[in-house]
């Protein structure tokens, strides 16, 4: 029943190409850039802290990544973030490794307070670590949580006013009320690098076309997870894979969204 | 009429693999450097205030990209390229994103006024920011120029001594006398990440063989143009053509990059 | 003879799944963290100073890349580096470029000086360069050394306490008493960017589960040369090779490992 919204989406996404830009880590950033044109935006990579404000303002969506921060990224991250909310732009948060240490957590926490993040988006271990509610993280890898992770979501979605994505294998999106899971997705995508930060960077490029955060973010997962599956009938070893998955992205059809997108609410 | 010097050029480069002196962006950077290794080059990548001259200093050519600049990495930008030009090393700029900040547009203008730049080369946007004509740019995508791009370009290279490529469907390149017009390519070239930065790579790997720049440009540009109509042949999607793109430069012979060159003067 | 406890270490490697703590360039840093993954490891990849002690020492090996050093970069290795020793978790360094600027000799030295390190793995210029023994380095490229390379580098280790890789044609591995040359490779492998920074990632992942660092360097440079040696069967050219590699190390068999390791006693 979401199929034909995400389809919708995604069209708008391949006819306005929006403009991504990001502020991420330097080991998935390559893919970010293209995963987002595989999706259909046109992403843009700037971190200094001298140009952000102006390029974010300019963008349709923005991705702040904390895979290797530093505190001069973070402070760009804050002027970029401030200057998209100031326009109403979508601001992402993948808070990459929270909870594995205190710059990491206290970073994501302070994002999130100094902003209005749009959408969270991070593993089980990562939501859990900044929802307070028990969370492992050893390096950028989820240990879990203690509780029940769409409850947990929930809450942490309402307390802070913001739409929270927890990936895994099936995800988890939920602005508080509505909440999806999506079912979309093949294991192999956890035997790469970079799936979760390509991962936001297609929720980026769906939430710059909608004002809908879980839409957005449903419809992203779905698209992105479809072309894992389809990536995964062609080859089953990590590098080839990982080739497949842009191919299969850049290639997936409309009505083949609408079609195989396995959402449904909880 | 051009392919045979062309193949010339390309012949040196196997002999001599010139090491080429990259201080470039993180996002394209490992395709830089892959790139220079297809093209026959030694790539090196050092941005360290410290020990840039040094490194310019015994290298063929200095690729300068602005891709993600910072004030630091434009401060190192100025003592390579100061070395470089000591020692008669060329120095290629690539103005990514120039137009689309102003510290973009204002470092690429610091650079081509504080260093003797080579080879000025971006796409249509970028160099019409820059040479004052009316060009528009978002985020690192042309949005075009106003008025006629071989006479701008033409007008640009003879106020600022040096050549000026404009990279495009038909790439220009000229040096304000000479002028000329790269056809090959294939548009899959548009679909992927990093190409633009790839062949700024591949021209100061000719570059670095060869004093005319001019032909080095447009026999790097047709070079990597034939590489991509091959892998174009092979490959629609855009993460197979990314692979096949690398593979056929390696693969490209002096005598089919002789026959294959589509260039004219304009 | 070595196979069996090859097979044996690459067998504890997939069980335990070790993070491996990288602070490394951002040329190759993709690459080392997917090689990482299709050894067996989970990579890490943090550089700043506030995290980086928190980083390593839950970590189960600290790999240091100089290929785009910094003097912060290097304040951070020193950081995480101490924070590594105190938990005799081992480091492994990569001069990569020694010997081509005074920044990287004198940062490797310093990094060779101040830390405990447990594996430092060049090519033979870089060694020959950090030892005093007449290396070459141009860019990252070793131009060769002085004298018998396995006798420089039984010398070097024994006066530093450390064991020493030459990477090469023959891998040499050395603590000084027991010395050990790996053979297995193919030459395709250094016609790609990133090989010798992703087999010192490798090196560190095997290091993670093992005691002995020069068993855990050779059983990680075999397993690393078979997957190449099965990658070049298949393709011939850089980029769908690079592609196999990965895929090759990933689908490894302990059993293959055994029976395909070339590794003898010098």
């Amino acid at each position: 029943m979401y199929g034909p919204e995400f389809a919708d989406i995604l069209g708008r996404v391949r006819v306005k190409r929006p403009l991504v830009h990001h502020i991420t880590n330097y080991v998935t950033v390559n893919d970010c850039a293209n995963i987002t044109l595989c999706a259909g935006g046109a992403p843009v990579m700037a971190d200094a802290k001298e140009e952000v404000a102006e390029m974010a303002t300019v963008s349709g969506a923005l991705v702040l990544n904390i895979g290797t921060l530093n505190p001069g990224l973070i402070e760009s991250m804050l002027i970029a973030g401030s200057a998209a909310n100031k326009h109403n732009i979508p601001v992402i948060l993948d808070p990459v490794g929270a909870g594995a240490t205190r710059l990491r957590t206290e970073s994501a926490w302070r994002l999130i307070a100094e902003l209005k993040v749009s959408i969270l988006k991070g593993n089980a271990g990562e939501i859990g670590v900044l929802a307070g509610a028990g969370g492992a993280v050893k390096g950028v890898d989820s240990e879990g949580l203690k509780g029940d992770p769409v409850q947990i979501a929930r809450e942490y979605a309402k307390a802070e006013g913001l739409t929270v994505v927890i990936s895994g294998e099936t995800d988890i999106v939920t602005d508080g009320s509505r909440t999806l899971l999506v079912e979309n997705g093949d294991p192999l995508m956890g035997m790469i690098c970079g799936t979760g930060c390509m991962a936001s960077s297609v929720v980026g490029t769906f939430a710059a076309v909608d004002d809908d955060p879980v839409m957005a973010s449903a419809g992203a997962l779905a698209a992105f997870g479809i072309a894992g599956e389809n990536a995964a009938e062609k080859f089953g070893r990590p590098g080839a894979f990982k080739i497949a998955l842009f191919d299969e992205l850049a290639a997936l059809g409309l009505m083949e969204l609408e079609q195989y997108a396995r959402v449904k609410e909880a």
